[in-house]
């Protein structure tokens, strides 16, 4: 490529850099990035009909490949569109490299219509944010947001590219620029750390980030066996490594009042990896932070620093010949009947094939999961780590696009699903291996119970018709053939246990419209 | 209601505005606004499964009711979903009550996984922005909201709610405050542009706001026919009042091109309501400032200010004795055969239903829909102001349940529909009277245009494959029947009218997915 414009300088640098994955959703003022796709043929580019599905995609597949994915939204109101799953790739620290189109830079001044404020709007995501003004600096700033986005714990790496940068002649490419790597704890913080394990109080350790993956599991899980300390991993991991020949780490719960019955009588509460336990939610005349009262805080790594190493270092002190505990193989039998919140998990259990990915977010109709699956197979959970619903469908997409090898299983609650439901055709354009299993309970049952908890007078008929997902009941079935994804519906845990095990050996996606009741 | 808590204080003073309908999507920090429904009847709530469902809809009520819905948004993830609609409804000038539950105050310092700049984000929308505190405070901070949702010209005007503000005891009601009513044009302006008119040079008037709603429209067309000033209406208006007994009053175009030719040899550019054309996205090499060269450009109302009025004062000098020239009633023949761009268009003008509204997000498909519609009954027309696709479903939606007597006309173009599609199941569950005409051209048909336009190399497969939305083809009878609307297909000109006229012969929403090729 002897002459290159900005488009062709950003996409060749990008793949020298390692991002060789485009989710993409353009407009006219992508236009240059996206004819330059067929001039870099190492960039694949995947189409999302929503900014959501792309962003929540990249989200997904950086949690499985490792390395971020770009994507390519339009101004403004693309960012806007793609901003709740860019909170909870935020949230999750993954890095992505988010490349938003703009106006000419000489065309802003005139106010067009999709003029819009995108530093504002990508400013929020508190990441990394540039404008790349001029065709020669195209290729460095695309390395340099390659490698802000993977700067310990990652991030969102916003680089807005003007259409003249895009479309001038005189694009220069950039060589990789090596990403900062975690810091490692000091030697000194870990004997404070191994003290605390020794002084003999009740002690918790709370592990989160790149600590949830095997290494840091296997640590843990020294440390509790040769301590006694109650271990947990963080409520919403981005990536957990679970299942069979790994140790079982306890989530800390999502309700205030789990998470008080978890640490009950705990005087010391050590973090590596990830904050002090704090609610979800703020709830009337109920505590915010989750630490007990009286207990110490003791950080043992920071966000950011090599929690799996310094996991290790506590280990070697405290556990020096203390082998982890590892889960034994062992599943649910298969259930029968109708569906209900405890046999459906118990179908999933029994049936998760080997090395899947489950992007979680059932919400409230997966709370008994997670006992369901321990036992399983070796498997990757991915969880909403932000709170910002309509993840599932997108980073189920991502991950499979990320691991073309491995079934994929996205275990969906319906009302967050319509979110970004486009996310399905996604899958059946790519032919992924997703198998989606849509709990439809017709409500946002989560809300149900959420009104109760902050002590809102649930009694009204206007509140709870806000909540209903009924009238009409929503036929998921339909929804997924109309986007190009095999569908069935399972009302028994044997149909489902049938349609679950034809889905996985069938290629390509496929979607099984559950129909579960809510568990309140 | 003797004691309140703030949320009832704020429905209630929402009520006392004007504001008795409410666009929800609600969250946890949102229940007590949703329990506080039950205590205000007169409002409202209306549950649509997507923000930007939420926010689309509050821009179509108000720019058919002319007085402003609320929304109900959950924090930062909340807005961002709404924002790509907020944006169009910032073109638009609609004042929407843009409500947004927020953690409560004091649990913001915890950084909860939620936690997010909602300021930033709204912020980025150059409307109004206020955080309501203290419980005492929510009734005053609502009325201010109402009102300046209202300051002409029309603005987003934001709310964000704490939950703690929300759920606090001691809420109080306040009164309407009125809006900043439009400012009159002077008269010394109004004479100057009298004498531009009466000048001898070419003229052109391009009208847009207020002044594109009947009254403006027979000022417009009076100093028309009595100057031979070229008139025209703004490419993209809110609302715009059409058809028999009205002027038609031709729109600016959207490409560059077409304004060329429309402005060509035009000395002088009058300008109402609007502000002088620029080109909706830049062009290399072409220019972005659509004001010929050597044209002066003169602004009889800015926006904001009394376009009606002025459009009048001109009149009165320049045209006291002449009339506007009414569109007699003309309607296309019933076509046959295969859909065209061309036939679809005549199908709509030939069967068109006294008092239609039309959410226009036909786009491509829709370049021959103005001619075929001109002579069709007085009817509505509402266009996509921001270019923020995804805007169509969620208006028509709005608009009907604002004029729930009215026939309300959803021509759908498909690649934009997959934004907020979930607005089929709110018309479902409201029983709105919408028929929705997707005009399933399997493609971003405007992209391969534009692709062309902007002078990107459109040969390779891999841009072509991010333009195409085959393969596979959305089946959007299946959609829309998983959402709860029924729906047919049609792929001749005759199954649409028979289609077309049925659903609007049926009470309730109906889809049509009208196989068209595209244009280019």
């Amino acid at each position: 490529m002897s002459e290159m414009n900005g488009a062709q300088s950003l996409i060749r640098t990008l793949v020298d850099s390692g991002v060789d994955v485009c989710f993409s959703n353009p407009g006219t003022s992508e236009m240059h990035f996206v004819a330059a796709l067929d001039t870099v043929p190492e960039m694949r580019g995947v189409l999302g009909l929503f900014e959501g599905v792309v962003t929540g995609a990249a989200d997904g597949y950086a949690r499985i490949a490792d390395k971020p994915a770009a994507t390519l939204l339009h101004l403004g109101p693309g960012l806007g569109n793609g901003l709740a799953n860019l909170h909870n790739a935020r949230r999750a620290h993954t890095p992505i490299v988010n490349v938003i189109g703009d106006h000419a830079t000489y065309h802003k001044q005139y106010d067009a219509p999709l003029e819009s404020d995108i530093e504002a709007v990508a400013g929020s995501l508190q990441g990394w944010v540039r404008r790349s003004e001029h065709t020669k600096d195209v290729g460095a700033d695309a390395a340099a947001a390659v490698a802000a986005s993977q700067d310990a714990p990652g991030q969102v790496a916003t680089l807005i590219l003007p259409a003249d940068a895009s479309w001038g002649e005189g694009g220069e490419t950039c060589a990789p620029i090596p990403p900062r790597i975690p810091q490692v704890v000091d030697a000194t913080k870990v004997k404070n750390i191994a003290e605390v394990l020794a002084g003999g109080e009740p002690v918790a350790l709370l592990v989160g980030g790149g600590g949830c993956r095997e290494a840091g599991l296997r640590a843990t899980s020294r440390i509790a066996a040769a301590t006694g300390v109650k271990a947990f991993v963080e409520t919403f991991p981005a990536r957990i490594e679970r299942g069979e020949g790994l140790p079982t780490i306890e989530r800390l719960g999502y309700l205030a009042e789990q998470v008080a019955y978890q640490l009950d009588g705990i005087k010391h509460v050590i973090v590596a990896g990830t904050k002090a336990p704090v609610s979800f939610f703020a709830y009337p005349g109920k505590a915010s932070d989750l630490v007990p009262e009286g207990a110490q805080v003791h950080v043992l790594a920071e966000v950011g620093q090599d929690v799996t190493r310094a996991l290790n270092d506590v280990a070697d002190l405290v556990a020096a010949e203390t082998e982890p505990v590892l889960q034994e193989a062992s599943r649910p039998a298969l259930p029968s009947g109708p569906l209900t919140p405890q046999n459906w998990v118990e179908v999933i259990g029994a049936l998760l094939p080997e090395r899947a990915i489950i992007a979680d977010e059932a919400n409230t109709s997966g709370l008994l999961l997670p006992a369901a699956t321990a036992g399983a197979p070796r498997h990757d959970v991915l969880t909403l780590t932000g709170g910002a619903i309509g993840y599932g469908m997108p980073v189920a997409t991502g991950a499979a696009v990320a691991a073309p090898d491995r079934p994929v299983i996205n275990l969906q609650s319906d009302g967050s699903a319509l979110y970004t439901i486009s996310a399905l055709w996604t899958q059946a354009r790519e032919n992924l291996d997703v198998t989606t299993v849509l709990l439809n309970n017709r409500a946002y049952a989560i809300l149900r119970l959420e009104l109760q908890r902050v002590g809102a007078d649930a009694s009204g008929p206007k509140a709870n018709e806000l909540l209903d997902l009924s009238r009409p009941d929503m036929d998921f079935v339909k929804i997924a053939e109309g986007m190009g994804v095999p569908a069935t519906r399972a009302t028994t845990a044997e149909e489902l246990a049938e349609q679950f095990q034809r889905a996985l050996a069938e290629p390509g996606p496929h979607l099984i419209d559950a129909i579960v009741p809510t568990l309140f």
